[in-house]
């Protein structure tokens, strides 16, 4: 690993040119959001600040959910520091573009707070993120369940190219197909945005339909759940029947469930289409259509052929972003996030085409 | 068509000798199970009777879920009349058993109450369906929060062969992992029964971990999200290796989800095993020689070799059930229930074989 830039030099041996890591998750330093917030929100942040939620958690053999080594020398938390980033991150795997994704959920908790600290967020993403490297992106952050409170959000800076996406927690209050979230599709689409859904949030409710698990495993191994609810919800709903531009990637959910769920859907559509007359395709259409999946966590048969088929039902490789996750526990490395070799031009399409097409990159 | 039996006849050309169907719903006339209660519940039965619950709900174009030729002519809803129910299914069908889930939830409402009706319940089988109808086997009723009253039915009537399983309803208040449950299991290993987890009930919160849905299609589809709970709650908390023996049977919630979860679940183990140290095991190693699933509804991929892909990566067809969800609407007949056709020997196993074996028949 060097330390220092290398998107000038050749990449070494054996790594790809131009890939681009769609999921990279940096966090602001303690006290780094209030110079960003006016100050009638900046006291109110540093007296009370987000209340908690009931939603996922993480280890406390793994704070903040990072991996040991990436805990900045500088002292803040993994993912805080530009320079420690780009050196174990951008530079050590010749990354091409790297799109944050800050994982700072803001529910309805206050309305005018809420809106003050997704500005903040992003304002804090352009000037500490975005200038000074321009090998990076980044997802709008805005409030996941006010649906005209994120539209606003999007309209303020959804202009400006660096920003590529919009981005929610998979765990809302509501399903995101409802209607209360359907400005925030319309400002996506005004400004041609992807909505990115990613792992993680809380409803207030059990991540289960069947109550409150009790070990981590089962919340993480719990997380694809949601994003399957939130499929249905989105098609269901009609949302892109409304919205034919729309494109919305699910982002650390993984994707060997897609399959089954489309066959799920379609059957259950032909019996019950009177119900959602809005519907004029099958379910798996608006999904084939309309979804972008990232690859990590990466999914793993036991049986490396069974990985094959899996691309076979999901129609090739053409919505798989590659991502690392990083600074989180759970990390795919570059060179080990495929469990079997694919042809050289899938291979390209998941660790760098898809992306750029998606992202405008 | 025949409106006589005819188990002593050759089946009609075409006809499947032996046919077992693993979920056939039967339901008490109005006023049936009062004769079951002793007078203390009787009253407060008739008076009060069960408390609603937020669970799954039918579109009233399909009252009770039924097939509309589901009616019998006596009067009663679908899979009261067991005349017509013999004609209409086990004759028509030439079904040498048929397993019968009554589908009426017991939650942690009344004790001494939640007790009776179960027993009522159970009792009302034997007499009125049992006795008369040797093709039938029945599922034991039990309250599905309280593993302890479960327990002591399944103690009461375990011994009778005639009860092939113990019926839940896949959402309940807490996951079928946590302890409360525990009790049931051990009856369950004590009698040699395996636990049938079936769609529907309710757990008090919304079905999905976003919030609650607008459209039955939703909640239909999202059925299956809160069986991937149970399973995964059912192997983390470690029941398999506490019951060795204990064999689960998922009823009405679909299989074609059930190689992604093992994938991801495996792959959360190796990283989070610490977690779960009394795992000792692989998950999907747990689901492999533990988790039976029945057809109904069955999996419909769009290309039909995706099924079969789907059985490769299921590990073959030895744990799947043949099951036609009498009489509800979605029902799935014998004769079109597989979308491609399998080696003879692989049809056999889920149409016959492997319900015989797990049952006892």
């Amino acid at each position: 690993m060097t330390l220092t830039m290398t998107t000038a030099m050749p990449p070494p041996p054996g790594v790809r040119v131009g890939l681009i890591d769609s999921d990279i998750h940096n966090t602001p330093v303690p006290g780094a959001l209030a110079r960003y917030l006016p100050e009638r929100w900046r006291a109110y942040h540093e007296r009370f600040g987000r209340r908690g939620y009931t939603g996922a958690y993480y280890p406390k053999a793994s704070p903040a959910a990072a991996r040991t080594d990436a805990w900045p020398p500088t002292g803040g938390p993994p993912g805080s520091d530009l320079a420690f980033l780009r050196a174990q991150l951008l530079d050590a795997w010749s990354i091409r573009y790297g799109i944050l994704n800050t994982l700072i959920t803001i529910r309805n908790q206050l309305r005018d707070y809420d809106a003050a600290l997704g500005q903040a967020i992003n304002d804090w993403q352009l000037a500490e993120w975005l200038e000074p490297e321009p090998r990076l992106r980044a997802s709008l952050v805005v409030p996941c369940d006010d649906g005209d409170l994120a539209a606003a959000e999007v309209y303020r800076l959804g202009g400006d190219r660096r920003f590529v996406q919009i981005l929610l927690p998979v765990r809302t209050s509501e399903p995101l197909g409802k209607r209360r979230h359907w400005p925030l599709y319309e400002a996506a689409v005004v400004h041609n945005l992807p909505i990115g859904i990613h792992f993680g949030g809380g409803s207030g409710f059990p991540i289960t339909g069947a109550g409150w698990p009790s070990y981590y495993i089962e919340d993480h191994g719990g997380m694809a759940q949601s994003f399957q609810a939130q499929l249905i919800s989105l098609v269901c709903e009609g949302v892109f029947e409304h919205f034919p531009t729309l494109r919305v990637v699910l982002i650390e959910g993984g994707f060997a469930w897609l399959p089954a769920l489309k066959w799920r859907l379609d059957r259950s559509w032909r019996r019950l289409r009177d119900e959602v007359p809005h519907l004029r395709a099958l379910p798996s259409e608006y999904v084939d259509q309309h979804i972008w999946l990232t690859t990590q966590p990466m999914e793993e048969p036991a049986r490396p052929e069974h990985f094959l088929q899996l691309l076979d039902e999901l129609g090739g490789a053409d919505r798989l972003l590659f991502a690392t996750d990083y600074p989180h526990w759970d990390f795919d490395s570059p060179d080990q996030a495929l469990p079997v070799r694919l042809a050289p031009t899938v291979e390209q399409k998941i660790m760098v085409e898809n992306a750029r097409s998606l992202y405008r990159l």
